[in-house]
This record gives C-alpha cells, structure tokens and sequence, in this order.
C-alpha cells in the first residue's frame, strides 16, 4: 500500500454487543480496510475501533460507520462514564506511512462535510483539524456533553464548523479530527472506591493543572468493578513517557494508601511506547531499536 | 524468503576494529544475508554478529566468517573476561521461518564438518545440535578455556565431534549449534568494584546453583568502567523473564549495598521480550500483542 492513514473512531456504545457488531461490519467491509482492534468498555458505554486504509477508503469506512451508528446509537438513552457529545463521538485520522498531516486534515474536512450534508449532524473539526484556535484542545470541544450542548451550541461560539448549528435528535454531534501517531489512550485502575481520590490524582498529572503537557485525564468509576480509574490521554509519549505518567500516579496513590492495581492501552499504541517502557524499567544501556528482532522485517 | 535462518556467531576479538570489520565484511557479502546486528565488548575482547538468510546462506556466511577469523585472531595472545575455547568461539543457527530445528541441526553438522576439513579447527556439537548428552549445555562444552583446553581436549571425553583431538594452534578450537528463537544474552551492571559480589548474585540466579531454571550467569569485572556484571544467558525469555531476573539482581544487589546501573541486550531479542516487561512494570490489562501499532504489519 502506498499511502497508509490510521483512524480510531469511537462510538458512544460498549454494552449492546449486537450494535457494536453492527457497526464494525460497516467497516471491516469496505474494500482495502483492515482492522485492527475493537475494544468496548462496559462502563464508559464506549468502543473503540482502529483501521487502517488508503485515504479514501478509511473516509469511507469512516462515513459508513457513522451512519450505522446514527441508526443504532440515541443519545436520548445513553449514559457511560466517559464525556461524550453524540453516537458517533469522535473520529481522528492519523498519518502513517506516505501521508501528510495536511492530507489528513483535508480527509477531515471532506468526511465532516459528508457527515453534515448527508446525516444532519453538526460536525466540529479538533485537534491538527481545527479551523478555530479554541477548537485545537479535544476537551474544550468536548466541554458540553450532549446533554448541555442541546443548548449551548446555539451560542455562536459553539456553533458547528459543518452542519447545523443544533444537535440531531438522536446522534447529537460529532468531533472529527487529524492527529500524530504518537497519541496513546491510557487508563490506570486503582483499588479504591473513593472516585474523588482518582480525580485528585488525574488533576496532579494533566497539563491544565501543573501536570505533565501532553496529558489529558479524568478520575472516574468503574462500578462494575468498584474501583476507580485515572483515564488519560497521552499526546505525545515520547515527551511524556507512559512509565513516567504511570510511576507518578503509583506515587500520588500511594499518598492515600491506595495502589495502581492495573492499566490499559485503550486500542493501539505504537512499538517505540512499549520499548522506552522497557528500556527504562530495565535501565538498558546502549539501546537502539533494531535490536528488536522483528524490527528488522517489517512491511 | 521462504526459509529464515537466523545465525549469531560470537569471535574472540573486541578491541581491534579492522579485524571486526574484515570479519563482518565476509558475512555481509555473502547474497541473500541481511546482518542485524554487530555488538563488540573491550572488556569481554568479543564480538556478537547476528545476521539472517537461506540456510545455505548462512552457513556459507558462517563459514567465511570463520577463515577469516581464523585468519586473523590468535589465541595465543588473546585475553578477555568472557570464557572462550577460539577465534570463532561459537557459532548457533536459530529457526526463525519455515526451517525445523532438525535443519538448523543438519546445518550445524555440515559447517562443523566443513570447519574441521578445511581448517583444521576442533569442533563441539552443543545445545540441540549435541551429540553427547553432556555436550548439550554450552557452559560443559566450554568448561575448559583455550589455554587449559589444550591438554584436556586429549582426553577421550574431551574429543570433538569433528576434527583432530588437538587444537588448532591459533585459532583453538569452535563451538557449533542449534538453538531456539527463545534466548536472549543479557548483562547487567552493578555499581562496584568487588567481583565477589557479582559472582555471589551470579550463583543466585543461576540453575546450577538453586537459581532459575533458564539461567546461566557469571560475575565478571568491567575494567574500563571499574565496575563489576553479572553476565547472562537468558535460554528460555517465556520461562524465566527479563523483568524476573533483573528484580532479583537488583534485590540481592541491596543486600550489599550495591546499585544496579544499567543492563544490556547483548544482539537482538524477540519483540515479545520487551513487551513482557512493559506488560509487567505497566500492570497491564488484557494486553494483547496486536495492540503494537506495528506487529499487524511483518513482512
């Protein structure tokens, strides 16, 4: 394949297995796409699916499963953990192998075109997609959830970059987007009840509160279980490295007597993650990547 | 390439550049033989090459390999703190695609008879490739280094399974074998000067010595650094973990006072490796091995 673009949509369903399966069909059957993972998480009501394909056909895939998600998904119903603004949540693009983050940002804009014109669902564009400076920042185009956006999208500062500037009835709206390889979904589970512990640890680590730049996070419940979990993005892990993120939150928790029991890679995550995890719990001298086996065979 | 061997021979030579190069150059000319990896030690005065191709590639690649170390070493003036029985100390064929481990045998035994023939050089079959039961761990084979060999390769018991029962009078005498994909050299560095004290962490770790079953392990002195290691074949990753090993060092290391400073990958290791070390330092959930970005895409 001479061009290779990722995209990780997520879909405000993680219980009704029957929907999910639904709406990864749309995907897995256009031509030239393969998929990568599915991972649905009960509590935070959400899935997360990763493809990957030509340009074209990942905004196909995209665009189909949007629309089996309009279908299926009504947002009059939903409730989950994770802050969300419609069925179709978000859809990032990601450059992999012979794409240009400008090519992702212009499949942003064809597919929220796409979404708007044919599904009547207002479409914000975030991240490297942003049209307005205020709509870089995820969370801040995410600040509403569905359920206050109803309202507050009438203000001209929320007003959609595609679409109408009103939710749809049942799929609300959507956030499309281009961002880098080097973004990596994070969760961190902790053995206590208490979800004010997990706020206070996720504000010790995010940006927006003297954490670490490149981290977004949330404490919340996972009432199936009866923890708690610190809920991260991480923007870039080569700045700011999942083993770091990871020991401050061991250390914060720690402070309250309570222990890291677990984490997550929510999807995927690049090779290189994993390696400086290595490299730096095993304190490895001289290391290069090619030292890695397989390293040397890929594609 | 339908059939994927990988071949790591280690020579007893780490310091002189020219003569590591002339080694390398012999094996990187050889069509069809993509090399990994080339790793010398000043103080071990030895050089780990890891290369790949057909069968009779590699083997032709060994063997040229060989004359040329044969060439250019002489045991008569090398010193080093790694144990070795010749210029070409070692020579393992490890499948890695579409070969059996009884082909990696075969070709164990064709070089071995090839080196023998033509260079007169002693030859060990070990590790699967082994004819005598006694032979089949590498550190029996190499109980006795070059100097002490000489006389004791007289002995019945200390015949090769190739060549004369006498050494070669430069290059001393080469040990060939078969092993699996699952080994892994590792060296881990402690922050003195007592070698006591790696050889006391050493026997800790060690099968032979009530340790893990996998594990081989020397203490040696660093001398350029001024530091002490624990020097290791790690023969079985999936059994015995890096991370498992390495905690244990650090712990009997404390019990002296003394620091782990760093480790080593000695080569190359399969991915799955480092991943089983991100996995247990993170605490990973349900991790699976596809959610490595780049494993959905080897050759």
């Amino acid at each position: 394949m001479e061009k290779l673009v990722e995209c990780v949509p997520n879909f405000s369903e993680g219980r009704r297995q029957e929907v999910i399966d639904a709406i990864v069909d749309e995907i897995r059957n256009v031509q030239g796409i393969k998929l990568l993972d599915v991972q649905s998480d009960k509590n935070h009501n959400r899935t997360v699916i990763t493809f990957v394909g030509e340009p074209q056909s990942a905004k196909l895939a995209a665009f189909k499963a949007c629309v089996k998600a309009t279908e299926l998904i009504d947002m009059e119903k939903h409730k989950g953990e994770h802050r969300r603004i419609g069925a179709t949540d978000v859809i990032p693009f990601v450059p992999v192998w012979g794409v240009t983050m400008d090519e992702c940002v212009q499949l942003a804009n064809e597919l929220s075109q796409e979404i708007a014109e044919k599904l009547n669902i207002p479409v914000y564009l975030y991240q490297e997609a942003a049209k307005i400076p205020t709509r870089k920042r995820l969370p801040d185009v995410k600040k509403f959830e569905y359920e206050d956006l109803k309202t507050e999208i009438n203000k001209p500062e929320r007003h959609p970059d595609y679409g109408p500037p009103h939710l749809h009835p049942t799929a609300g709206a959507t956030a499309v987007g281009a961002r880098d390889f080097l973004y990596i979904a994070y969760n961190i589970n902790l053995d206590t009840h208490d979800v004010k512990i997990a706020k206070k640890i996720a504000n010790a680590i995010r940006e927006t509160k003297g954490g670490y730049k490149y981290v977004r996070a949330m404490g919340v419940k996972l009432e199936d279980r009866n923890i708690v979990q610190v809920t991260i993005n991480m923007l870039n892990f080569k700045e700011t490295p999942l083993y770091r993120v990871f020991e401050t939150v061991k250390s914060e928790a720690a402070r309250y007597g309570v222990n890291v029991i677990g984490s997550e890679i929510v999807g995927l995550a690049p090779l290189q993650a994993f390696l400086d995890v290595a490299e730096f719990y095993l304190r490895l001298e001289g290391f290069e990547r090619r030292q890695v086996f397989e390293d040397n065979f890929w594609q």
